[in-house]
């Protein structure tokens, strides 16, 4: 059976991971009669109320919101090798870009988790798919950074954030929230979910295409 | 376009509504071209640490954590009227059990939340759809508890549960994941999702399977 790493940021939209992409995610891998290895960094988010958008000025384990998500069957991201995946997915949600790396506050100037860089060139070294959702494309950019690779994603229709990864050295490939972009040579695919999806259904076709596709490419 | 009520207690399996359940819900509901109204009440939840399964002594608020699962778009509880919706459906988790009752510490001695017997109640009255799955349907029995209604329902399997239920008055029915129990009469219909299935493909045969039913109901 397939074991696709499904790395989290936390749970929730706008500190961690986005929920729906996230379980939409975990039921199209089991559909695919595939294992899910569902997985999070140790370190804290800064909580946000969803109700109103604004941060509560307290923290919160990434780990242990992620739990939430995985129904608490979920391995701490430093325990996960690249060996003993058949591929990884990205869900997206703000914790994409506030956890996993900084680029919501510091644009093709951020960082990008020493662990989830790893991981991303890794499994792209030793030829295995990597998908990636919604803002968590920016991932990919930001781990192929200066490394002379290209790959080509999509984070949907936004400009400032497509010209902020092509910055990074990405290709950016406009799309529809029910549209997969397939990098080739890089076994590389993303969709663009609730950057553009107005609604669950949406968001989800795209979804269930990539999930296949990564599937399909093990 | 119907509008179904989504009755949430929080986000999280172990404190509060099983999140796969409740977005397995919403996906179904989109697809089925209707309209989800997502509620929760306002009021406090025990926080369970979802990778020990241990209460961490912190309190969470039950109305800002559902509002994880809405993407932020969610109408308190006691804003929310019978007259303005077609169904309602209950995800599960234990937050059905300790937030919207406290069936999971007091049994058939257990009291329901005021706000949820009513809307059950007036939801029934006015011969709309109600729909629950997991452990939620508890709170089917507990509505129509020394009510004279004796409503059909499925939690599953468990003996002890099931018990429970037919003490407060209920009638249960034994079910698999993929089962749903309709109460023709009363406009019912459970599933028994976490309860019995062992993987979310399993949950969701279900659960699709008890939206499409309510949708046709109306």
């Amino acid at each position: 059976m397939p074991r696709l790493g499904v790395i989290l940021a936390g749970c929730g939209v706008y500190d961690g991971s986005e929920i729906h992409e996230a379980v939409v995610t975990l039921l199209a891998i089991d559909r695919q009669k595939a294992e899910a290895v569902i997985t999070a960094p140790d370190m804290l988010l800064d909580e946000i109320d969803h109700r109103t958008g604004a941060l509560t000025g307290a923290t919160r384990s990434v780990l242990a919101e992620a739990a939430r998500i995985a129904r608490g069957v979920i391995t701490p991201l430093e325990e996960v090798r690249a060996a003993d995946l058949d591929a990884v997915v990205f869900p997206g949600g703000y914790g994409a870009a506030k956890n996993l790396s900084n680029l919501a506050h510091k644009g093709s100037e951020a960082d990008i988790l020493p662990e989830i860089r790893s991981l991303i060139l890794a499994m792209h070294a030793a030829g295995k798919p990597i998908g990636a959702m919604c803002i968590a494309p920016a991932l990919i950019a930001l781990a192929f950074k200066d490394s002379g690779i290209h790959p080509t994603i999509t984070i949907g229709t936004d400009p400032t954030t497509a010209a902020t990864l092509e910055t990074l050295g990405a290709v950016h490939a406009t799309a529809s929230a029910h549209d997969i972009v397939i990098d080739i040579p890089n076994r590389i695919v993303t969709t663009p979910a609730y950057m553009v999806a107005t609604s669950i259904a949406e968001a989800a076709a795209g979804i269930e295409r990539l999930v296949k596709e990564i599937i399909r490419m093990i």
